[in-house]
């Protein structure tokens, strides 16, 4: 049964700082009929990831800024509840970047297919979707671990962080997590098998800490979270020490500019590489990472956690909850089920 | 006639931040004889470059500290004045990394020959030297500019930020310099065919001024200095953008760390790449390098000034103008003539 209305998620306000939750408001749209090339959308999954904070403010960036009291989007996956495309059949699940909201009209263009035979629905938007991808593509591209070498990832128990730590791993080198809570620390030595992991909460000084778990230095720091824990490793560097940068959680939200460490001394002195990058960036080579995942996935080689909050009303907690650390792995929202 | 004593420079005490006068000592040493394949050498040239302020620290960096109590050394072109050594006959001109030293010995390992005919000897310390060759391996290998692009060079009066910006130029870039006297900033736009040159000191806001000599944003950062400079033009990068490291002379005499923006979130929108590097890292391209610049100088593409003070005692004075911009071009000093 299709109702005749639909929740949604709009920005009610800029956020100045960290995000509350009357910065998001809810509202009920029509629910309209598909017109040609369409399909109706039944949201089943919606992802919530920290780089969304940047479209919430009105800077230039790589990617447009969300507007005020139009729906936020992100990655979803989805059910065709009506078609009027030959491409897709009622019933069928498809991935995209779409509105946060429980039903909603997309042209045949913005969705592609995914299989639920292959892997579980979830995993499109985390290991086998952008988050894997991201993971893969800093990593390797830019990381480019040798075996032996220490690799130190910061935000570890993150969906992004989990996943490259453990390709590291792969990689045959020595690796070491930095995440917020004991818990994940041992999630990440006792089941996706980090050599070592540090709770930058408790283990006092940061900078100590790295010294003490990477006794030959870091050859590549891959970045997530920036501020002091990123000075720390960027300190520790080896020669040649390659630097991915793919998120910078502790400053999203920061209002009088992100102060520290300036790092061109430090990179002169390690003739160290740093790269800023978004998964887009490697689009024309996803076909390529998506089947290295599923199949390192397939093999056991990658594990992965999700931390999946029910319901649409909780969209906003969920998304806040990132900047808490409360999530493990990929945190997604779970709006309804499969039809 | 050799004399039978020679003045050297060592280093007295480490400095605190800005290096003194007094940082330095005058002493007097015998003039030994050259023994097997060794070589006796009279100094006509000393460079003095910013990176040698690394040196003086006693901290972890791509070469060791110089040691308390010993002479300082730098490149340096000398002549042979005894030989014991059968690849080198009196009368050859040398290059070196030698001591702040009037005469000194030198295995024959340490040096190689140059010669006066092909190129006045000084430019063999630097647009032929290390001072060229950092220059264009910062800006063809990292920086990579392409035809049309915006590069901005920083310390862009200095010796490698002029050979920088002529060799960006070479490549069909749009180039702005950053200096900082108005007499640079001349000698940038006049002399060397600058787009557009800046003067720091005098020009207000940097930042405002950069966007306004950068109306299509900057793709090439080529950094000398670090500090503010560096923060401004870092937050105007392009997608894509690259960012060579070569120096960061405002750090070198910090004694509170090097506080400023931190870059995660710049490079991160830009998927920009920052790396640092030292000329050495060429080493097995410096004949490819020389080649290249000994060309495009022959074909009247590229122009070098230097800044020479005469006479071994003012050593420190020439080493301490740097910190200030003295220098236009090269800073050497004239330690004597030629035989």
């Amino acid at each position: 049964m299709i109702p005749e209305k639909s929740k949604r998620v709009s920005l009610a306000s800029r956020p100045h700082g960290k995000p509350e939750r009357n910065d998001f408001q809810y509202e009920e749209v029509p629910v309209p009929e598909p017109e040609n090339n369409q399909v109706l959308l039944k949201t089943i999954y919606l992802s919530v990831d920290p780089y969304m904070r940047g479209r919430m403010s009105n800077a230039k960036s790589y990617v447009e800024p969300f507007q005020l009291g139009e729906p936020i989007e992100g990655g979803a996956i989805s059910q065709v509840v009506k078609s009027n495309s030959s491409r897709f059949s009622e019933g069928d699940y498809v991935i995209g970047i779409l509105p946060w909201q429980e039903y909603c009209i997309a042209s045949e263009k913005e969705v592609r297919k995914v299989d639920p035979s292959l892997a579980p629905l979830s995993s499109y938007l985390g290991i086998l979707g952008m988050t894997g991808l991201t993971a893969y593509f800093g990593l390797t591209d830019i990381g480019q671990p040798k075996e032996g070498e220490t690799v130190v990832i910061s935000g570890a128990a993150g969906a992004v962080g989990s996943a490259a730590g453990q390709i590291a791993k792969i990689k045959g080198a020595y690796v070491v997590g930095i995440a917020g809570s004991d818990e994940k620390v041992e999630y990440l030595t006792e089941k996706l098998g980090f050599d070592k992991a540090i709770n930058y909460k408790t283990c006092g000084n940061i900078k100590d800490a790295l010294k003490e778990a990477c006794p030959d230095g870091i050859d590549v720091y891959f970045e997530n979270v920036g501020g002091e824990i990123g000075d720390a490793a960027l300190s520790l560097l080896n020669k040649f020490a390659r630097v991915p940068v793919c998120g910078a959680i502790s400053a999203y939200n920061s209002t009088e500019g992100d102060i520290g460490n300036r790092v061109q001394t430090v990179l002169i002195k390690s003739s160290a590489l740093m790269k800023g990058y978004v998964v887009n960036d490697y689009a024309d080579r996803f076909k390529e990472g998506a089947s290295q995942l599923g199949k390192w996935l397939s093999e056991g080689r990658l594990s992965y956690e999700e931390t999946i909050t029910e319901g649409f009303d909780n969209i906003p907690e969920a998304f806040l909850g990132l900047f808490q650390g409360n999530n493990l792995g990929k945190q997604l929202v779970k709006v309804s089920d499969t039809e």
